[in-house]
């Protein structure tokens, strides 16, 4: 393991979007670059239009280098590369792998004028310039060039305009890695900060997601939870690097109330808690989800299991909605991402909140900084 | 309407949980007394185990006064009426009208000693001096010898082991005023404070309550989410004084994402939201309620339609645990009381947080002192 810091490789997500700002921001901070040797992966202009939304008055030069340049990166100069110089990855399904290169960028400049003159929308060429991005910082760490991707947020009207046919980014991933789209999934981590008594942060991931409440609640299976609580032990001796507490929400109000209010608590949460401890894991529950939280804000815990969206989107938005980043379980590459949308209504104005973005540069860094990374990157990860 | 400070009564809840010395802490608060005359509705030995329990180095005296003293109180003097003093309903559907009030203190004599000796837990004796309690303090107000009740945590497994077939305190309180267990339904408020932005607190209603959730979500209907919506309203003109800004909390997550994750936000949720405008509510929704909580924290809702209990508690416990209050809607007497339980676990010791009984006495006296009050007790409210 070098003694270096890692590579990381950022995209800013759809370019009509609070992306390129956010991106923008999070490189005019020096703790971004004392963490990770930055680039961002996208054409200068479009990093140029997030600058110029900050609004800064000494903006930095904007620099494109070449993939294999090694050099250090800091806040006076901002280093791209556009998605051509890279390695891209092919999408599985997608008969040219994706729309090319060249459409996106077309579209692209069609976008970055439209954030100008009118809300912003998303479009074709949204979508296919954030797909771009990602399959070819994807292509880059498969071949070694970088040590983790940091990605901002697209829109999934876009992707499909674009003729992507995928629930989100994640999935995205998933497929350009040649797995199953289940074979990754997210934990929301909500970095150490106001509203959180435990300096480690608070990690938090679903038995379920993003499908209606009436069909999550008959998704949730031991097997899920018990699945959900494996990555979520995992995920967090890596960024910890310690043994996690874990809890695991209850189903039902008040835990079902002594199976008054349901008996999944009994059926199914409990026995997943069992077999996760007989694991080893250091994990309690079913517990009530309204208290849960209050005591896992107050440090009690460091991981929960909710059991659908928004029992884990509720609590880590309220506790700390601007910070908070997404972390990608189950894959053999280190992916985080802002936690927050495009956010057309504001995009261009420089309002936007860079936090979550600073927060997945930093939690990024420190997932490719790990041992475990570095074991994967030597004997899981495919090569191109 | 006189000009006079309302009369309320206090109840204990379980004399062997936390609710005699939360009790007996909020006595101690001068606001309290600005706000409203007290009495504690209790046998002196209980309200006495509660001030112990505080450990107050000069705790004030207990007096016994009758139920038509008219003499303000004030911390140096803990006013209290034994049940026994009051003209206390009977609960239809019990035969002798519920357990006789002697059989209740004897059992509550036991749950005193045994709080000092071992953790408590419920009994049948708690559970019968809490009800006994309630039901003296509605005959009470009934009869026009208080403006409202504030109540302390009873346990439902106590109060079953008395035979009150009941599923809570709300219920209880319906029954008692010979009304449907539906007519009654509780608002969580959370009063000003740390973790809200606005100066006018926060309220909120459920939809559906204390069921499983696989079958709360198929309870979700149109006429629900609208007779919740007209409550709230109502409930948050008397406390504020004016119209509420309401919203409604979508099912699914991401709203729906546009019917990709369910249809209820279009069938359901959408067509209530714009009835209650049509009514003259300022209300919106179906709003994705991991962000619109974030948005009521900020101050943009004064109160929030949740689907489910979750929903609604995870925020506002987060928010505030300590000092939420429970409302009840639908009744012709005013009724609040503390949001959280008995916690036999910490009893006794004096650590237990007054703040929502603190706040429930300040809404309690808002409510009693307000118009609207006077006009109920004058025209709705049913004598004795």
């Amino acid at each position: 393991m070098s003694e270096e810091r890692p590579i990381l490789l950022v995209t800013c997500g759809d370019p009509a979007g609070i992306g390129p700002e956010v991106a923008a921001a999070a490189w005019l901070d020096q703790a971004s670059h004392a963490a990770a040797r930055l680039r961002i992966v996208a054409e200068a202009g479009v990093v140029e239009a997030g600058l110029e939304a900050l609004g800064a008055s000494n903006p930095p030069a904007v620099v494109e280098i070449e993939p294999d340049d090694l050099r250090s990166s800091g806040p006076g100069e901002l280093l791209v590369i556009p998605p051509a110089k890279l390695p891209r990855v092919n999408l599985p399904g997608h008969p040219t792998g994706g729309p090319s290169a060249r459409e996106a960028d077309n579209a692209k400049d069609d976008k970055i004028e439209q954030t100008v003159a009118a809300p912003a929308r998303p479009t074709a060429g949204g979508g296919r310039a954030a797909a771009e991005a990602v399959l070819a910082a994807v292509g880059a760490v498969r071949q070694g060039l970088a040590a983790g991707i940091v990605t901002g947020p697209l829109n999934k009207a876009g992707l499909a305009a674009a003729g992507y046919d995928l629930p989100g980014h994640t999935e995205l991933l998933a497929r350009a890695l040649g797995l199953p789209d289940a074979a990754a999934s997210m934990m929301l981590w909500l970095p150490p900060g106001p509203g959180l008594a435990s300096a480690d942060g608070l990690g938090v991931v679903h038995t379920t997601l993003h499908e209606r409440l009436a069909a999550a609640v008959g998704h949730i299976t031991q097997d899920r939870i018990e699945q959900a609580g494996r990555r979520l032990d995992a995920m967090l001796r890596r960024l910890l690097g310690r043994q996690p507490r874990l809890a695991v929400a209850a189903v039902n109000p008040h835990a079902g109330e002594a199976g008054l209010f349901g008996d999944e608590e009994k059926r199914i949460v409990g026995p997943a808690v069992h077999t996760l401890a007989s694991e080893g894991l250091t994990v309690s529950g079913p517990h009530a989800a309204d208290t849960l939280f209050v005591r896992a804000a107050a440090g009690v815990h460091d991981g929960v299991v909710a059991q659908y969206h928004d029992q884990g989107h509720i609590p880590i938005k309220l506790l700390g909605m601007h910070r908070a980043v997404n972390i990608t379980l189950g894959l053999p590459i280190v992916r985080t991402s802002v936690a927050h949308g495009t956010a057309f209504d504001i995009a261009g104005r420089g309002v936007a909140d860079p936090s979550s973005m600073k927060s997945a540069i930093l939690a990024a860094a420190k997932l490719a900084a790990g041992p475990q990374a570095a074991t994967i990157t030597a004997a899981e990860a495919p090569r191109v």
